[in-house]
């Protein structure tokens, strides 16, 4: 199966290193050109749990020119149409495409270039970090949920869950996948904008009651928008959830820590609280703590002199 | 008459310093033990638009003893009340104290201390700086409004406003001093909770459409708690005010960017926003810009170690 990652970040090369070596034919694309240079020359090196070092084939995404069996989409999410333009050329009448991106709302994009049989969304958590262009760490073990967004496609993506459980990424397919999507966006939009904006780890912004005010306000604005959308969301298992991420991940700095405080790009957040406030707005819910946090972020963004 | 400056930062030796020029005896109270050594030893030096070196007076609130005929309290909102302790020996039958605190919410801890009759609230848009220990920066002009805050007060507080005017510090005595009161709060609580939290100055925070919109409804919630209390508030006039100054003073950190990113001090956000967010849970309205940006800041003072 000839296999693209499309946005070969810390994730994308997990997956795509794992896949590969379980015998698919794997092309990773990204426009990272430090990244691409060093894996073209070293190969993509692998630290942590298991270290080693494989060629891939790794190119610009206009670069790409045979027909994917299968996508996986793994882009930042403001990267993710400027993407799917770039790779359209490679996207055939049976092109599986699975979105695993982080946020809210990216299937109204990705319904422009594929077909509704073709689309599967889903979540996964297993993590990966670089430590520099063309060297990724892989440590723990994950899951990846996934489903076809579209009832026609589930039987043809039998396959995909095969191929990929094959590569050892312990997939499920899962006849609801939303909450699991939704309930992962409750823990980036309770983690991601606040830290980033008080300039600290997991752990200390939940550190007080004061700030657990405020992750409890954007859970219940998360609830209230997803349930109005279809989305079968429990909120107290929502709140325990994120809690018991924010114990584990105590120590971290999240993505958007890093994006905007420490590498100065721009943010997710319009994929994240901004979907929800967005979302919120077209239902008539009121979503002011998801509204404020985004336009805070913005404001931070400015300041920075990020420029979209 | 014997006047006490109860909280000589750089705008209590603006007014102590007027005050003793027009031929009052003026007494500085501060805890700031260098600030006290600078003006005991070298007298207080003032820069800016008439640079002046004078002897004053300056103690700890503790040591002072002699009944005050009149009180001007000037503390950082938070340290008020530790402040009336430790100066009711100096409060008198007939004391009148003036209370210029930044916010909202005083009144309720002054009673405790001082007959109604002789409270007075004010505001004012006089400025001043501190260069150092000992060293004020007075500049521009400015003005006072205040109130009796019981009728009965008014006409003995006339003595007050001739004996300010006597020192040129333009007090107008105002029937309804309240709407100045709240819409100077409404200034400091969209300018600076904000640019504390994104470590901006003010011009910065108000450059995007995405940070006006927080502004505007910050406003929008000071103003339907204010309106619901009973003061007269003029929500468009207020925006236009605070976009007005927002402008004038853009290029300058807030005072609460300077105590909590510059010298980690805890912040008076408990007496802006704060103190909207709680009358707003009394009066069952809700106040979530409020709410949500008083607890980001209280988390910000604990992620910097900040202490109560």
């Amino acid at each position: 199966m000839r296999i693209y990652i499309a946005g070969s970040g810390a994730m994308g090369c997990r997956f795509g290193y794992q896949l590969q070596q379980s015998g698919q034919e794997v092309i990773l694309l990204d426009n990272w050109q430090d990244h691409i240079d060093a894996i073209k020359q070293n190969g993509l090196k692998i630290v942590g749990d298991k270290p080693d070092c494989v060629k891939m084939t790794i190119m610009h995404p206009t670069e790409a020119h045979e027909t994917a069996d299968f996508i996986i989409l793994f882009t930042k999410a403001m990267q993710l149409p400027q993407m799917l333009e770039d790779i359209k050329q490679i996207i055939g009448e049976h092109t599986k495409v699975l979105c695993l991106l982080n946020g809210l709302g990216h299937e109204d994009t990705i319904r422009k270039y594929i077909k509704e049989e073709n689309i599967l969304m889903g979540v996964t958590v297993w993590t990966a970090g670089l430590k520099g262009p063309g060297v990724a760490i892989l440590q723990g073990k994950g899951s990846i949920n996934l489903q076809s967004f579209d009832t026609c496609g589930k039987e043809s993506s039998a396959q995909i869950v095969d191929v990929m459980n094959q590569a050892g990424l312990n997939v499920i397919y899962d006849e609801d996948v939303l909450p699991s999507i939704w309930r992962k966006a409750c823990v980036n939009g309770t983690m991601n904008s606040t830290c980033a904006l008080c300039d600290c780890t997991i752990g200390e912004f939940f550190a007080t009651e004061d700030a657990l005010h405020t992750v409890r306000a954007i859970i219940h604005e998360f609830c209230e928008v997803g349930i109005a959308s279809g989305v079968k969301l429990n909120e107290s298992e929502i709140v325990d959830y994120v809690m018991h991420v924010s114990e584990i991940a105590a120590p971290h700095y999240p993505s958007m820590h890093q994006d905007l405080v420490q590498n100065h790009r721009l943010t997710e957040i319009d994929f994240i609280n901004g979907a929800v406030a967005r979302r919120g707005r077209k239902l008539g819910i009121q979503t002011p703590y998801c509204q404020m946090i985004t336009d805070l972020i913005h404001a931070k963004e400015h300041i920075l002199g990020i420029s979209k």
